[in-house]
């Protein structure tokens, strides 16, 4: 039962869910669909896609990660940054708008979702790990800028293709004299009256006595404001017909279901992009419901995570969805609104149902300039420059790593600036961890102690040399270490023992075993014999099943005093 | 004086350079050289090139590395693996035997060289440390099973393109019948006798009242005395008529001295593949130069090693010839006969020229099956099978590199087995370095000290919980720190204060201090504050340069015995 439980972690909650529950899920699901069906329309709109899919990947995948996730908050469905990541790599297979583009998208969903239940099942969630938080956030932020600036067409009443920044930011410039004016008029009030209903609104509330968390709630419903808004105006005054371009009909009702065919070859063709998507998604998901569960002292399993989201793009693609994840906003809009369990999911995917079955009608006046600018207003909220200060401030290395990604999504996109991000920041660690602070050492007058000679005034003996190097030894640092040692040997001819201090080393891997034995070896044939210190208990397992300490020239010692003291002793017998 | 002597260590030699060091040094020559001109024409024949590259590939190299190498001992020229791995890379961008392949090989040797002085002079020496000794190892031993494969064919006397085993073994077994038999005699009759040479020559010559170095020596000229029996025995008896392949004519004298035209689409086009020529020929190189300066007290210095090796490549193509690197065989000769400086390379070049100009007709009856033979001895004694079960039983995070190097180097070729071997060690350190050991420490009774409250008998108080991770907090470990916080957490309902202990802690990145930042916050939203505990100098003076102690919830503590007494006294108030 156990066991069952941890694969389906719905069965945990719904043995204690109660009337109470049902009641608090089912009206912070009417707010959270309330959000989520402009919302859907606008990431179908940003992924290029027939706007229905929003709404059909709002519907299984909400169901999907109830019974397979492990947040209890997470709300799931179609994300800004994931849209686009799915509107650039299905674009770069097939021509945006066609036939092949809407199943490229629908492939990606399953692929992702097979690709997430793998890592999952595999307990691989390691590889997200990969994604460093400079990295991850200077992505988020670039990707903002080149999803506003692509949906800057809808706004201008233009066509461009794609969100390439060098492609799109010329276009505009050149067909800005051919901006439609209406559309641009709507475009920029709507993106004027969202900014203040965005950060006033809250404040105006509680001004006129509404609660904090409600007046908060109701602040994050400005979108829906606008666009109910300016539907009406649109419909009212059938500005349609004089340009300004709307949703026009949706499909009514739910699409047959259908698992997409899948061949090898389109899998390992989709399978890089639809990695990427993954990652991301995952990424963005787990650190949201890992929020969420801290509050409520709860903990998610982020390989069930995995599972969970994998579920759900599998259930997505299966009734014609795009990639989804779980999205910060309208969680937090959810946990506001006062759901209690993963049911809320459940209802919101009921009440989009019975919209797409029966008010698809209502969304015909919705303009597209408005959903553009709700998008345009969300994801700036997602650029975070403070974080670039921080990171700066903090790290030089980590900088770099953050704004290689920022620069790679700008000028090459977003797939090539999430492996540049994860490239920089590996070779960063690796740079960083091969350049260790290694420190000469003596001892400190009258004690047992022993510090940096460069430092504190301390003892040293002509004959022995004593290196603490502050890193774990491995094969990047290594050869650093036997140059190192090597130049200070050099330096000094009267040494007849080095001695190297273990205290700051976590692990010795087979290069470097390689490269202390190979010192061994060097420092032996001029006659000097290499010692070691302070070897921490796991560390000093591992050597004992090497050749090291057998051939190993000078001995291991417990404490670096016993070292010295005994090595003196040596030398100079009383 | 010193900057200059450091760009050009040939100055600081030269200065003491005396009549007794010319007379070591041209003994030591003619021994090199005696050894290297059938080695030269071996390799460009694995290579695939006209034998005469071997030669000019064994000229201009050595001079330049002479002025500008700072090993006082390595020989430079043609070595094994480097040759094959040029010969894969010019047949996948000419038809082997083409001019465009000579062409390739000789752009192959200017393009590393410019790579290994850029290197140098940004000091980037480091990118070769992403080396492991176990994918270095795994790759030098499949390397030497492809070439060794690879030139069955010219014991078989039959023809077959290229070096990859899955096209080259099905080829030797369908071709097998067509085999010449009296070629395939010679070869066979080769490889026993200098199998016999390499490893009991030098016993019977000891017992037969040599000395143990002469001895040594004379055993490592066994090629040449095979080469030149097999020569006299071909010519004498016309043994090239029966269809016995011989080198031929080679041409007469030095090519003259051009850079090979370069265009930047060239470069770019070859660039990768240079690049791992090397970089592979750079680690060869250094270890073996590392080896002998240790022996003498000195050192070498790698960022003017590259530039050496560099300098060298570009003489190499100036003058028709392909990639060099330093090579262990003949290094161990030049010292063991009694090198005292780099001169002893330029004399040796100078004799080169001179058999080019006047001794070319000598190798014409020389059969192409005993250089494959000397080549197929000289690469087996790389096959280091003990490594591989060295390594197994030390780590076996190694083990997957270096195994997943040698298949992929006999699967798919030199190249994608390096790039794999240097991925997979870096992910498997990666993956190590992301499952850090974390302990929960309590107190040993009557002491200050804290133990993992697994391994020993230690008090621990239910409102405080106390990790200690082992290991640098970093990118690939920051979301399983938070994990595992949490995971605890939930599990002790009473906890109010988590300490983290940090004494093996060397570095925080950006990535981890973000998680101990949310970790911090999610624990304050459950009333739990986070406390740290014994940070390292270093640590805490770029912990103090965040917002991290400013927004922790709880405080910084010198020594966890601190920690637990102040939030102890602060809990329970006396």
């Amino acid at each position: 039962m156990k066991n069952v439980e941890k694969w389906l972690p719905a069965l945990v909650w719904l043995r204690t869910y109660n009337k109470t529950d049902v009641s608090a899920d089912v009206l912070a699901s009417l707010v959270v669909t309330i959000m989520l069906i402009p919302q859907s329309l606008a990431y179908a709109m940003l992924a290029g896609l027939p706007l229905s899919m929003g709404l059909y990947a709002s519907i299984l995948p909400l169901i999907a990660y109830a019974v397979f996730g492990s947040s209890r908050t997470l709300a799931v469905g179609p994300v800004a940054v994931v849209s686009m990541m799915t509107g650039t790599a299905a674009a770069s297979f097939a021509i945006p708008g066609s036939e092949e583009y809407v199943a490229v998208a629908i492939l990606l969903s399953v692929i992702s979702g097979l690709f997430l239940i793998l890592l999952g099942g595999l307990k691989l969630g390691f590889f997200a790990n990969l994604l460093s938080h400079p990295v991850i956030s200077g992505f988020i932020t670039a990707s903002a800028i080149v999803i506003a600036i692509s949906q800057m067409k809808h706004i201008l009443g233009i066509s461009i293709e794609g969100h390439a920044l060098m492609e799109v930011i010329p276009a505009l410039f050149m067909q800005i004299t051919t901006a439609h004016l209406p559309t641009f008029t709507l475009g920029v009030t709507s993106i004027t009256v969202l900014l203040f209903l965005r950060f006033y609104l809250a404040t105006v509330l509680i001004r006129l006595g509404f609660a904090k968390q409600t007046a908060s709630l109701l602040s994050k419903t400005g979108p829906v404001i606008v666009v109910i808004l300016s539907t009406l105006i649109v419909s009212f005054f059938a500005l349609d017909t004089i340009g300004i371009g709307v949703v026009g009909s949706v499909p009514t009702g739910f699409p047959s279901l259908q698992l997409p065919d899948l061949s090898y070859d389109q899998v390992m063709l989709l399978l890089p992009s639809a990695a990427l998507i993954s990652i991301v998604g995952f990424v963005e998901s787990v650190s949201v419901a890992q929020s969420f569960a801290a509050k409520q002292r709860q903990s998610i399993n982020p390989n069930q995570e995995l599972i969970g989201l994998g579920c759900a793009n599998i259930a997505s693609s299966l009734s014609s969805g795009f990639p989804v994840t779980g999205g910060f906003s309208r969680s937090v809009v959810s946990f506001d609104a006062g759901a209690k369990t993963p049911m809320t999911g459940v209802f919101s995917a009921i009440l989009i149902l019975m919209a797409l079955t029966f008010f698809t009608s209502l969304f015909y006046f919705l303009p597209k300039a408005v959903l553009s600018a709700t998008i345009i207003v969300a994801v700036l909220s997602l650029v975070d420059l403070k974080a670039i200060k921080d990171v700066w401030g903090y790290s030089k290395h980590d900088s770099v790593a953050m704004i290689g990604t920022i620069m790679a999504v700008l000028f090459y996109g977003v797939e090539v600036g999430i492996t540049t991000g994860v490239g920089l920041s590996i070779l960063m660690f690796l740079w960083h961890t091969s350049h260790p602070h290694i420190a000469v050492v003596g001892q400190v007058t009258g004690t047992e102690h022993f510090r940096n000679v460069e430092r504190f005034n301390v003892e040293v003996h002509e004959s022995i040399l004593t290196l603490r190097v502050d890193e774990n030894l491995y094969f990047a640092n290594a050869r650093v270490m036997e140059d190192k040692v090597a130049a200070l040997v050099a330096e000094k001819p009267n040494v007849t023992d080095v001695i190297l201090m273990c205290t700051a080393i976590n692990m010795i891997d087979a290069s470097a075993l390689d490269s202390l034995e190979a010192i061994s070896d060097r420092l032996q044939s001029a006659n000097i014999k290499l010692h070691l210190s302070e070897v921490k208990g796991p560390v000093m397992d591992k050597l004992k099943e090497s050749d090291l300490i057998k051939h190993l020239s000078g001995n291991v010692y417990l404490t670096q005093y016993q070292a010295v003291q005994s090595i003196l002793n040596n030398t100079h017998p009383t």
